[in-house]
């Protein structure tokens, strides 16, 4: 057995069922799980690795319940452009750079970034998923990803029934990859780009792999379903137009919303109230992503009436081609801030009810509430330490509102996932940071040469079609 | 003369009337004052004093055009609580604490935070606003300040006359503390607060000092003046009620808006188009505060109606007591963001507009556009260096976005106030900050100990008040 001991934290902020913050404790780690929080009054605890956390705060790892990893080589790639600019850009870029090496690439990179920021789990979707896998666990993250469904054939050139396989065959991919425990996920895009039938085979071949038709009981994967839901008035319209239903109507009538496999509807910024009474039945949850649906403009979800409803709420930075980082701090400020919108009140989503969004309540969502999500004796050690010796939080009035409105990414020091130290005194203890950044921006300088050169393409067609201006106007002005 | 060199940044991003972004150049300073930007690949350019700028990007520093500094001890004092318990909260809270060294060392602590995060100029607000100068020109900040006002004497003991007197004085009182070039402000706080009589007085004796009633013209101050400005709706109908006018209307009829001082309202959440109109005349600027305004309920700033108007807007955070920190770049996030959520498209507000709002436009709104808010020879150096070599930074496709959707305040490495290295490798060159914290501390934990008090006293008066239970009740449920 090894023992881990964070010595004398400030706080240990636990996000248990009772909020408890403890002031002025130990935490003890032995094999990767929690199994002790002491007043640090009872004196210092031995261990192979002693952490002094004395002036810091300990608090359950972040979980980001909606992002694309791999576009966070394109951040910033396609701003102030309209809807058509904004994919002509981004799709040119992935034309260019996106084979399975470059997935790799910026899903490193993008796990990099969510660690040291003191995110630990990412619930992601790319196509390429193995090679996402790969980079994400390669940096130490708890990260959960899939096959990325669509009808027709994706990027990466795959059919529909080659996914279904690659999903069936879950034991020789992603599980050979390794890494902390996750759920096996299946992430079709979306009801917009995925068929009625393709969805109910999807949900119908997770609900057999669950029931474990090899015999190995005690190894069935964990299911999980994902796509986008109802993130923008338009996708509602569009999908009403064609299936006479609602995205979650859509989702209801393939099977995925009987309750068998955990579900997370990615964004859900315009469900009705009939949506949220299916989802609730599902026991799903919604990955609220209040940054990206602002940049974009998608709408604010009305987070007072998705509580009440009763449905599961998470939060999610969603991929940085949209939202421009992964930062689920924003996530949790923007979050408790656009509720008091939608709300009208300054008492709707108190800052303990946001740290819950962020945490335990995201890690329920993936099935995961178990082992991680909350700072408690039995979980998996998926824990985060900040420095609270900084001007900007002090002096320390409420735990959790300090860190729901003043505390940031860089005030994290210390990571640790599954027991293991992966972030130490702000630095990856598994990325070559240098070099992973220097390949970024090479890859990302050709990714941004394709997205320039498409535009002026456009723009070139554009010109072309244009109707020649009138006689009168040819002159000079 | 003296000549400090920022050597080879990556960018410069000069935030001139072109929105002008320059790679790899060198930014020199002679006595304080930036005389040329010139191209790196030029060479090596030889100063007193030399930093390299490698890998660094150069930018004006921030102008936080609302704030109430000393409130920076009062930090997540009053969480989740309606307007009554907050303001019972608050009020213990700084009658038991805030004297003036108090007030000094708030003032000191949120000048600290302000320029750790590459804030260089704070138009503030507070009591004792002599002792609040001295603790933020101690800590290096070019800091906006003058005597509050309310009808009746304040926390202080003063009475209308005697801050009017203050004024009058200033060559003995602000001036004397010395510091970074700054307006002499007057800051009555608010049209519900002031009579319309008093902010008249208070215009006037702002005119006579422009005029130089004492000869010495070239000596002759520059004048500002602000206010709180249509917060909430609740004031608008609150001063409609007592006035039959608008906020802005009653400012007016006070002669504050005939163009002669500069004016900055605060917040002007809930400005009408007559309002806007008057403001335009006068040009005036607004004093966006979107943390604070969605923290408190308050409503969104309509960001695109404010801008097609002509009003200029500037960025603030408001005190730590509602908005929780001093973070300038939140501010320009939330701005963008919410001003997309309220104008229902992607391309409002572009991150260099939002770049202007939190410098340049700032700095004209203080009537200090001559001298700060952007990189131009000429100016003074108010400058701030941030470290792009970071995962979150990287790559970088579009420089403004980037600062704007992912940098933070703690990518700030170095910050020039008017020439002076006030913060270098992320730290006060000022400040004995480990002093500073402790007593900061031990203050605030008064102020906690007197907000506790006063609302237990609250409740139990609300228990005695209480009607007594029937009968039925009584016994064990
Ligand atoms: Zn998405
Ligand atoms: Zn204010």
């Amino acid at each position: 057995m090894t023992r881990l001991v964070l010595q004398n934290a400030a706080y240990v902020v636990t996000v248990d069922d009772a909020d408890t913050v403890h002031p002025d404790t130990t935490v003890v780690v032995e094999d990767g799980t929690v199994t002790e929080l002491r007043p640090a009054a009872d004196g210092p605890v031995d261990g192979d690795e002693v952490v002094d956390a004395t002036g810091r705060l300990v608090m359950p790892g972040l979980v980001n319940l909606h992002t694309h990893l791999p576009m966070t080589l394109l951040r910033g790639l396609a701003e102030d452009v309209d809807l058509q600019g904004f994919l002509t850009r981004v799709w040119a870029a992935e034309g260019a750079v996106m084979d399975e090496d470059t997935v790799e690439l910026g899903a490193t990179l993008g796990a990099l970034e969510s660690l040291l920021g003191g995110c630990t789990t990412q619930l992601d979707m790319y196509f390429h998923h193995e090679a996402a896998h790969r980079g994400a666990v390669a940096a130490g993250s708890r990260h959960v990803i899939g096959p990325v469904f669509m009808d027709g054939p994706g990027p990466d050139g795959l059919e529909w029934q080659q996914r279904l396989d690659l999903m069936r065959d879950w034991r020789r991919g992603l599980a050979a990859i390794g890494g902390p425990t996750v759920p096996l996920a299946a992430m079709p895009h979306a009801t917009y780009t995925c068929s009625p039938e393709h969805l109910a085979d999807v949900a119908t071949l997770l609900q057999e792999l669950v029931a474990d038709p090899t015999g190995e009981a005690s190894d069935a994967p964990r299911p999980l379903l994902t796509t986008h839901v109802s993130e923008n008035a338009f996708e509602n319209d569009d999908v009403r137009r064609r299936h006479g239903a609602s995205p979650t109507e859509v989702l209801a009538g393939a099977g995925w919303l009987d309750g068998r496999v955990p579900f997370v509807a990615g964004h859900g910024v315009h469900l009705g109230p009939e949506d949220l009474e299916l989802l609730v039945g599902a026991g799903a949850a919604v990955a609220h992503c209040p940054g990206s649906n602002l940049k974009l403009a998608s709408g604010a979800l009305p987070w007072e009436d998705v509580r009440r409803s009763g449905v599961r709420l998470g939060l999610g930075t969603d991929g940085c081609s949209s939202s421009n980082d992964l930062d689920m701090w924003q996530a949790m400020r923007q979050a408790a801030l656009l509720a008091r919108l939608t709300g009208g009140r300054p008492d709707v989503a108190s800052a303990h009810d946001v740290l819950r969004a962020g945490t335990v309540d995201g890690a329920r969502a993936l099935g995961l509430g178990g082992e991680i999500g909350s700072v408690e004796p039995g979980k998996r050690a998926d824990l985060v330490l900040l420095d609270l010796d900084r001007p900007h939080l002090t002096p320390v009035h409420d735990v959790a509102a300090l860190l729901v409105f003043a505390a940031g990414r860089a005030d994290v020091t210390d990571v640790l996932v599954d027991g293991e130290v992966v972030v130490r005194d702000g630095r990856s203890t598994r990325v070559d940071t240098a070099d992973l950044l220097a390949r970024a921006r090479s890859r990302g300088a050709i990714a941004r040469e394709a997205a320039r050169e498409a535009a002026r393409a456009e723009a070139a067609r554009a010109e072309a079609d244009r109707p020649a201006a009138p006689a009168a106007q040819e002159g000079p002005a």
